[in-house]
């Protein structure tokens, strides 16, 4: 037994985490061994502060150190957009791809038959209050070209016809750069059929 | 900005750590966000208790919670028998790989011209120093095969052979210019066990 209690556990806690194995988990516990003031005690701090500050928005659902977040609270946004998304890490990509200048509405997952998940384990009703209250005009679902994502979006198109929304989701089609032999039948097919006059 | 203060910085510690990008340091800080009291503060308590508890072992300089170290501090391991690595990592290889029944001498380097690491940036004069007062009647080099590995070999060679003890290092096997704790278990314990005297 080498890596002793201590380094044993670090190691084990840090290899649960999404993307980092047990022998990376062990070349970076390493690593901070070699200078554990200025590499260890910071990540601890860092990781306890976000455990304190960061919640989820009461508006949007996006996590952040405020609620509402910092997207909800920006005047310069246009609030009568709302881009309805599965969860936050889509919501932090379409920011980072600069695609939309609305708001959000995070969703909480899709609607599965399989995984058990119905409407009202997602964030609907909230969404319908926010149309209601905030005067939304466009909702724009960016929701996965899954089943589950085109499931979730009928579903919710269904639910807004009353509120007169315009209801829009995102394009499908061939990604930028991508190469057409490396796409699945289905995306390949759909953009074709969605091919558009030049 | 979407990821607020504490959530970026969060991310850009992560990023920092060895194997782990900018991506996957993200996707781990929203993984850990989902449950904050499981995820992100056992990981803080483990972060801070392994740097508070672990040190350089006085006697090898394995890393561990308590110096001497539990190798060090094992009566079943063979104390004539010193292993000299590199660095902990290498050590601990070899500990995985059950390839080594003695104790470990870590140099904390290798002799580089290039870098500018020389004798006395290693921790040299300590394994003379056990030599004589623990009898060592084996100092295996496993050292790795590159330029730095070999030079090092030699002048450890040179130093050693006024006190007696033989020298050997481990059998080629070790792909050249390959480091020790990315090989595979049984690779490292065959080359081990096939060390022949220098
Ligand atoms: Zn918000
Ligand atoms: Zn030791």
């Amino acid at each position: 037994m080498i890596p002793n209690d201590p380094i044993e556990h670090l190691i084990t806690l840090l290899s649960r985490l999404p993307g980092l194995g047990r022998r990376s988990a062990r070349r970076a516990v390493l690593r901070m061994l070699m200078d554990p003031a200025e590499r260890m005690l910071p990540l601890a701090d860092a990781l306890t502060a976000a455990a304190a500050a960061v919640r989820p928005c009461e508006t949007c659902g996006n996590l952040d150190a405020h609620s509402p977040c910092a997207i909800c609270s920006d005047r310069h946004r246009d609030r009568k957009l709302v881009c309805v998304v599965e969860g936050v890490a889509d919501l932090w990509a379409l920011e980072r791809a600069h695609a939309h200048r609305g708001t959000y509405h995070v969703l909480g997952g899709l609607l599965s038959a399989l995984g058990g998940t119905g409407p009202d384990d997602l964030s609907v009703t909230p969404l319908l209050r926010r149309i209601e209250a905030e005067h939304i005009e466009e909702v724009i679902l960016a929701l996965p070209a899954t089943v589950d994502g085109a499931t979730t979006a009928h579903y919710l198109t269904d639910r807004l016809k009353p509120t007169g929304t315009t209801v829009t989701r995102l394009a499908q089609g061939v990604p930028i750069g991508g190469a057409l032999d490396v796409l699945d039948d289905g995306t390949l097919a759909a953009a074709f059929k969605a091919r558009r006059p030049l």
